[in-house]
């Protein structure tokens, strides 16, 4: 029962930790014959890397990935594609001070609490690195949501309390990965790097807020009443590390906004049906409605600073923790590429689900 | 794979439109050889109940549970407990000027798109009368869970922009249930209702948001990577009609503050390891540390509002939707029972997973 | 996960103890717009029920199902179907003498190690009566076959040593219903009567063997390397009440021919493939290829017989059972709707998975 | 949905196609906190492959399997444990005869059909290489197993028509591994290595027959009423490759017997429960007794001769299939440990499952 699948017919099961020998998983359910773009799949990885500009991490990782299985002359053989990524040897010897340290809003106390057992370096299992096999897997699922012109893309709005105050709506989202942050507004964009900057020199640390945006939806993805599309994003995106809130459409702010303000009203343009407002930020009850798909996550400060703190070990003794070795200051503008591949595995998995609903759409 | 299961040992699966025959569902893997209050079953649907004060719907349904399975000389077998409760007989004709009318901000038009087919009377299976069932379930998981010391208790902190301002801490919760909103801070549920009674007035409606606090929970509940306990808390409340947005612990406010300020440190109390602080909310790394979990849910104002509004048909024809009927201003007190049954099933369904996690715990 | 869930996309949840206030289940996944007709749902269960002839058991029964939701003016909403069927009213004290006794080859002893609890009367949830919910699922999956028309038909092979020596392609499957032992060759169904009123006038019971057919079969169902057709559906079989083997195909027979007898060459006829022979039972490498599935099972004796036995009770002292009550001498005849339900929710789980398997054959 | 994750606490999930670049998977669920001995796991493979003796495949592979994930310092974290072998590479070339052709009572054509798309090298994903995967999940289940005292252990009991007419219980199980084809009873494996020889002569292949025995059971293992033991263990072997057919305890044998002689009569030794004949192979109604389990797997001749065998390709058109390269006359000893890996998968996971059953064995 352990928790490393995600998806009922698309699902993707992750492995590994973080200094073990590989983190990678397995993606089942990708249909036969989708034409796969390997290089799509790599740069994804390297949006997700540390290292990419001077307000990120600086240790340079390669994430190559291997394929092992599933795909045959660049097509999907409708098997499970397993795939994987090696770690990079650490020193084992780096990390000793780790062994019975147990780091504050860490997972090093639970973890072992759970299993009595705990690979201490790194974090282990616990550690954001497992989001390689998320990116990876939800590159593949991007290619299934492409064939069907579903695009989804991702932005930072916030770090710390320098915001974005425009609607997605108002943003030239191709500016996004012009940006270190990848934040579309240039002038907000630039006060988060001076955030970022502050905080370094602070030796503290940074959360945020992304905002993601899924276009051209088909109509009547979702499965009431518990596999809501809205419950499947909230939980994808909250399994994510650090994901402290979910919101979708209007959101919290729509939650103080009257009936009569909030109602998005019908209308018919071109013989199509859409909706003149779009609070319900594309679902209704539970279903897309068609419009956009818009969704939120905040993420609380990185938890590892560069201070020393005061904390205990496994025996419950108390021990000063340093802050050392090389830490982002916000995780926010990597975390981007996972929220898009979360939002991407659990549409495609929605897609697949659809196509069974209506006896009409069924074949032999 | 239609999406009416909840849960992954402990799993509810219900049923049921809204004015169709019965509402219900089946609870299976309870473990066998639990005693059973079946008040206390009824308690809870009695909370949910509308026509409870002034301020709710006036309707009174009297929702009586028959239980069909499971349960024996008032003790759990271990087979699959299956419930429902009749509804109502509504004279069909009351909803004939549904049959095709798309309500906005309803789900009328996903569903007619989705299955080419709908349940009109009264929302179908989009009504939150299903809710019914979660209520029961998360009734029996309870249950469950007062074996182990557990109590799971929400309430409204905000109805439109009146808002509790004090943590949960703060509060006397055992007021909850005096008050006709379920707001335990006396002062702010007087605000509440005036805002309800104007709402009425103006024929318009109001959403709010729900606080919800599990205490002396067990360390080790939550199974990463995608199981985590706050991604399962997160997909259970987003799964309930008219919830926009989910936040653990410190949720979006945490995002806004520096690590420093955030890291919850930890101090040894009578040998016991805890938190000084508990922004996170009581869940590091997916899972429990035993600190209290308490979690926030803001749902929209409601979408059936006393006023004509324009809408289209299912032909794409433009029409006249009037108010009519008696609805409920605001949902949200009636929700409370609701969130804490989802609640309820999610710590049972977590606490059964966690008693395999590790060989020294396991009986041949 | 207690096991009270089968299928995948087409899932059929059963409930109910043998004395308990009702018999029933919810089938999940039917997709929406599908016709139903209820008649043949009764008519299932009238097949199944005791009483339909001087060599079963002699209880009338007149199990009235009623559904509770899912359908609405008699097409399928693509929501959750609900339905039960009440038990009679027991007299609990006719059950006493069962309250401790462990009956030889039940489930008694096993149910109450396990569980350490149990409901006694009539079996309880061990009892084959929970069949009734297998037959009404059945008989909706058996809807959705018929729009693709697959048909499943099953009989009669074998009664104890009287033996059908002729394939299923040599006998006229529609005499199966003509006859009271639901054998199609009229020879050896007059024996097989013989042989029952024989055994009843020894006070003992017996087994015998049911041969399926499903025909016209889609060419692609089965998803291995797990799941694949023959698995699921020795799965499906072999959890029916009584069954102690399952073969497909050639099965036993088949694995003492040489491969250059067994294999099953391939001919082109008006532009078809199939096969020259049908060994394979219909299904390669867990994929059916278009021929007929043909599988058997064999049910053990009937382990209540009408004389007294040793047994032990539940604190280990030793006791005498009388045989009383009235009892089937084999249950074979009535469990052949059974066999074809769960053939039927089989294939009708696997035609929706084999729906997504393939990217040319998905919509948006 | 794709078909291939087996079990539901202990899953394993296979990846791979023959002559693709590995064959590995990932097991879930095993608890933390057990230690692994990687030279049995190891042992087990070398049993499953080809060229241990003069009566099987000639070809030497070496496969030596790379674990990636989930132990540390020995022992299991509770995390994924993902591992894999790699596949000897192969001339491409050798495979171009078999791009378009279909082998008879192979799976080239119902892959083909399914996905519309196959790799054609060595069969893909349908051969048995991917079995591979299966017993090395089921060589770390043992292991969970063997903690709790636990053993499985296999043996051929027939070969084509040699078979072995004891018992289990009168055959010594020590001689298994002595024994080239895994007979144990010496004059019986003599006869059989014969007739694979003479079979080899005659250019054809051979099926069988696997007895599979469980010692040491606990009481209460299988989840009712779809889980029951028998079926899952009846799905898991019907799984593998070949398999046509399925029997436990009795049987079918038992089928033809009467209730009288067929009933298990309980008796008390030592103050223990147990039965004086073992009819029911150890599972009454579908949860384990504590009795030995046994079972029998029946397996078809390989489909792959050294003849000409005439067929058709993926156009319809008629050609003659070469026999060549080197091939097993029979796959039966190398399937001993398959089917003993999948049993320990089936029963280390009710061996799970069973650990939540009952209120008064659960831990906060």
């Amino acid at each position: 029962m352990a928790g490393n699948v995600f998806g009922k017919l698309l699902t993707l099961t992750t492995f590994g930790e973080s200094h073990g020998k590989a983190i990678g998983g397995i993606l089942d359910g990708l249909p036969a014959g989708l034409k796969i773009d390997f290089s799509l799949v790599q740069k994804e990885l390297n949006r997700r890397r540390p290292g990419q500009s001077s307000v990120v991490s600086q240790r340079a990782e390669n994430d190559n990935v291997e394929f092992l299985s599933g795909i045959f002359n660049g097509y999907t053989l409708g098997t499970p594609i397993a795939f994987f990524v090696r770690n990079k040897d650490a020193n084992p010897d780096d990390y000793n001070h780790l062994k019975t340290a147990y780091r504050p809003s860490h997972a090093d106390f639970t973890y072992d609490s759970k299993y009595g057992i705990r690979d201490h370096r790194g974090g282990g299992r616990s550690s954001a690195r497992e989001t390689v096999a998320r990116v990876i897997g939800g590159a593949l699922a991007k290619q299934l949501l492409h064939n069907f012109n579903i695009s989804i893309i991702a932005y930072v709005n916030r770090i710390g309390k320098v915001s974005v105050e425009k609607s997605y709506l108002e943003l030239d989202l191709e500016n996004i990965e012009n940006s270190e942050v990848r934040c579309p507004d240039t002038v907000v964009a630039r006060n988060m790097v001076e955030a970022i900057k502050n905080s370094a020199k602070q030796k503290d640390t940074l959360g945020g807020e992304i905002t993601c945006v899924i276009n051209n939806m088909p109509i009547g993805l979702g499965e009431p009443v518990f596999d809501k599309l809205n419950a499947d994003l909230a939980r994808s995106i909250m399994s994510i590390n650090a994901v402290k809130s979910f919101e979708v459409g209007s959101g919290f702010a729509g939650s103080k906004m009257k009936g009569s303000e909030h109602n998005d009203l019908f209308v018919v343009k071109d013989g199509e049906i859409s909706t003149k407002t779009n609070y319900s930020g594309g679902i209704q009850g539970g279903i897309s409605n068609g419009e956009d798909i818009y969704f939120r996550a905040a993420f609380k400060p990185v938890a590892t600073i560069m201070r020393d703190q005061q904390s205990i070990d496994s025996g419950g003794e108390s021990i000063i923790l340093e802050g050392r070795g090389r830490h982002d200051v916000t995780v926010v503008p990597r975390a981007v590429p996972i929220v898009e591949a979360m939002a991407a595995l659990v549409i495609a998995d929605h897609l697949l689900q659809n196509n069974i609903a209506r006896i009409d759409k069924l074949k032999r």
